[in-house]
C-alpha cells in the first residue's frame, strides 16, 4: 500500500507562519501547505497565476480593485502580474499551487522570502 | 469584494459521478472537482502527472505495484504514464489538478470519458 500525502500532518509539523512546504510535485508544479497569519508582502508574481485554497481560517488577499476572503473549502485564483498581499489575522491553513521556481514573495523579496522547501513523503 | 470559488456549492450542483467540472484555470491547469461512486476506467496519462486531493469520502486509487486509499485532506500524485483506476464503493468528492487538456479517461477513452466542462464563477 502506497502512502498518501496527509495535509494536515505535514502543517502540524511547522511551527511558523508563512513557511511554505512543498508536498508534492505535479510536471514542473508544486502543492505547497502554509501557515498564514498577520500580514504578507504585499507582492506579484509576473510570470504566473497562482491558486489559494483555504483548508481552515481565514485568509484574506487584498488587491487593488477588491479584496476576497476565503473560508475552508474556498479558492481564488490571482491572476499573473496582479499585486496582491494575503492577510490572515485570525490565521488559516492553506494549499498553493503554482510552478515551482516560484517564490513565495515574487517582485517583492525581503525578510519573508523563504527558500523552497519540500516534505519528503 | 471579489467571490471566491466555494468548492462544496460546486460539487452540490453536480448530480452524477465521474462527471468532473473545472472550478479554476492557473496557467495551463485546471482545478476540477468531481465525484467519484463505483469504479472508474483503468487508464493512464502518456503526457502528465496527476493529483488527486479528497476533499471528503473515500477514494482508492489501484495501480499495478499497489493502491492508495485516500481520505479527507489527503492526496496523492499519480506519475505520467501509470496506469490507475480509481475507486470509490461509498463514494468521495475529490479535487483533481491537472493540465486543462487532459482527458479524464486518459488513454482509455470509453462510456466514462467526460468533456471539459467549465464552471463560470
Amino acid at each position: 500500500m502506497k502512502a498518501p500525502v496527509d495535509l494536515a500532518a505535514v502543517l502540524a509539523a511547522i511551527d511558523e507562519p508563512w513557511s511554505p512546504r512543498t508536498v508534492a510535485v505535479l510536471n514542473d508544479y508544486d502543492l505547497r501547505v502554509v501557515h498564514t497569519r498577520g500580514e504578507f508582502t504585499r507582492h506579484s508574481h509576473p510570470e504566473t497565476d497562482e491558486v489559494f485554497l483555504v483548508l481552515s481560517g481565514s485568509l484574506t488577499i487584498r488587491m487593488d480593485d477588491g479584496d476576497v476572503t476565503l473560508g475552508p473549502g474556498q479558492l481564488y485564483v490571482v491572476p499573473r502580474g496582479t499585486p496582491h498581499q494575503p492577510c490572515s489575522p485570525d490565521g488559516a491553513q492553506v494549499l498553493l499551487v503554482e510552478p515551482s521556481a516560484t517564490v513565495n514573495t515574487g517582485d517583492n523579496p525581503g525578510a519573508l522570502t523563504a527558500e523552497r522547501r519540500v516534505v519528503e513523503p
